[in-house]
């Protein structure tokens, strides 16, 4: 018989959240933290301040799963709510928590200011409540047990919703799910979605294994395995054994595997090489340089990036021929070429990458339409340079440019 | 009688969302622009690729509000089955729709690719639901209305669920409400929340006129005003009347009003005073051009970016003198100085601008702690340097200073 994993439901509470105001993380940090444990979380609500939402949301949410989850409403303010809900819901009356009041005294004492007394509604608990104390604010946490199901309630601020979900929701659920739950994503970028799964071919082999999603961006496929069974042990070689298959079929597509970012490993592939990197840009105006220099270290092999927006910037910084640029225009391969090998030289770096194209909206022609983008990179094995056509407005154009540009590098290094 | 808003939930389908490994962004985009039109959306509901999940979440839905909007689950891999989902639940059969499959055709054929297979599946289209074309991919909108309700079903790639929106949704529902509602959202950066608000003063005399919320983030506070009224005209006077008394206390840290962004209308200072601009970055690598360069015409007046990250390529390219690094450090006054002075000298640009910081995690010291940082803008005015200390990661780091860098700009170029 297949085990059955522990379920769970976040409710978020709060009209910050239901009005656009506010994203809300609290839900994708508390799911990943489950997951990892083997919980099977099936579904997110977001409400509003709304008592008869709360309730109604709260009791379908407990007709389908072991475990709800709720975050906000339980400030000091009129519209934090959440705790009469539950005091409703659960049939319980209030009372003080002298250990609250304490916790919440001391808090006050140390920023230097007498508690207000607004801070005191904080120390009224449902007495059917088990209290979380809060190490990181006022509001304490709350756990109501019926029937066999938990509810947990925690205020929404990020940070006392994660250290509460750690010191007493994670111990209390760890070794509730008899399964073991284990993701991989594997990165891929330069091909689309319905092209990469031709080459990948039929999902049923993979299947065997492990449960395959696909997920398009605008900056490539990730695939991601997902594996279970009883030790980590065992969800480990059924994800190996996937990832085995998917590189057989694709490997060179993949830049990054869970974790990993395509300029992370630039600067791994750079180090092993003991290789310098400079980098021109025309279109992408210092995007990839950007990229590059997120990666901490990456001042051991990155040594200038060169934003050449004008032509004359080209001339100077890079030593384009200015009749290269009239002969075939800034945006073309010739052009792309020079400033490559041009940074290259001028910088003194081993490799040199260059972008130039046309990002838009304006600057198109019938002949150079906007998003054509030449990409070139030079180093010992000679130059590479090759043309590219995205199709999005001017920001995702660049992002586009600088995601190519850095894995045609990824490519060069790679061989 | 007070007059009741049409109400909205949004329902989002995928593994990857209710797995925490994707944040749904979409919900946040939808409702804010819904609001907008002086939509309700009561509740945002996130559940896996799952039939029975989906077809539960939809129904309950449809007793609560006037009209669902779905988004993913919409694409050509075995793992999207909304459309399956929905037409067993509107009883519908499945119909090839030509205009579809031109359209499909059409988007392969611009990327010289012949069209795959599998992406025929996405011109099969329930006979129920009217068709919403999309012009930024392969899966088209649906919509469904039955007994005065509707359902819309969007793609989950966020810029087509944004384009359907707004071709789509937007047309059909803005004359639904009888409640106006409108925002604005005041931006401002260089001061920390209650910093700003002791400027500020109590929320009380703006509340006569609109609703006030906070909103701190990495790079700033937003203030956002939400005015609510019979029309447009009355709206946008509440809205006027509460900018106006915020900018008699802080206009100075307000940067941009609702859409606009400090890059933009750096640009359009810049063009007023038909200025040239060229910046020279360490830490922050090209994340100054690159913003820079995300406004469209840019290249009118930004000549030129250098990301000088070794210390040769600030003394070949900026001409800072390496005594002046030896004496006093490359994170300094007095290079950051140099940095701007020498940019603007190379580029023969009107306006230099500088950064020189410690990015992290590594490379503090006790006197030069991690997130030490100098910036400085030269002119026709004359040059001024400030330091500042900012308390995060690398890459919230480089974000902070590149902020505080257009920050200064802006102030510089305000005068």
């Amino acid at each position: 018989m297949k085990p059955i994993p522990y379920s769970a439901e976040i409710l978020t509470v709060g009209n910050e959240i239901v009005t656009g105001l506010v994203a809300d993380t609290n839900s994708g940090v508390i799911t990943r933290r489950l997951d990892s444990l083997g919980i099977s979380v099936t579904r997110h609500v977001s409400v509003g301040d709304d008592k008869e939402e709360i309730a109604e949301a709260l009791k379908q949410a407990l007709e389908r799963v072991d475990c709800v989850i709720l975050t906000g409403g339980l400030g000091p303010t009129h519209d934090d709510i959440t705790k009469q809900v539950l005091c409703r819901f659960f049939n319980s009356g209030l009372v003080t928590d002298a250990e609250v009041k304490r916790r919440i005294d001391s808090i006050f004492q140390s920023r230097g200011i007498e508690t207000p007394q607004a801070a005191y509604t904080q120390a009224e608990v449902p007495e059917k409540a088990t209290i979380l104390h809060n190490a990181q604010g006022t509001a304490p946490g709350l756990l109501f047990e019926k029937n066999g199901k938990r509810v947990y309630s925690l205020p929404g601020v990020p940070l006392e919703a994660e250290h509460l979900l750690e010191t007493y929701i994670v111990p209390h659920l760890e070794n509730l799910s008899t399964v073991k739950v284990q993701h991989r994503i594997l990165k891929t970028t330069g091909s689309p979605e319905s092209v990469l799964w031709e080459e990948i071919g039929p999902v049923s082999p993979f299947e065997k294994y492990v449960k395959v999603a696909s997920l398009p961006s605008l900056l490539g496929v990730r695939i991601r395995f997902t594996a279970s069974g009883k030790d980590s042990k065992e969800t480990t070689a059924q994800l190996d054994a996937a990832e085995k298959l998917l590189r057989e079929k694709i490997d060179h597509h993949i830049f990054a595997v869970d974790d990993e970012t395509l300029e992370g490993n630039i600067g791994d592939l750079l180090k092993k090489k003991k290789g310098t990197l400079a980098v021109a840009e025309s279109c992408t105006g210092g995007l990839i340089g950007h990229r590059l220099t997120n990666v901490s270290g990456s001042s051991e092999y990155f040594l200038e990036g060169a934003a050449t927006y004008s032509n004359e910037a080209k001339q100077i910084r890079l030593g384009v021929d200015p009749a290269l640029i009239e002969a075939h225009g800034a945006v073309s391969e010739e052009v792309a070429t020079a400033m490559a090998e041009g940074i290259r030289q001028k910088s003194g770096s081993d490799f040199g990458l260059a972008v130039t194209g046309i990002a838009g909206p304006t600057g198109g022609t019938p002949d150079k339409p906007v998003g054509l983008t030449f990409i070139a990179v030079t180093g010992p094995q000679g130059t590479r340079c090759e043309q590219f056509r995205f199709h999005q407005d001017r920001v995702r154009n660049k992002e586009r440019a600088a995601q190519a540009a850095l894995n045609l590098l990824r490519l060069y290094l790679s061989k």
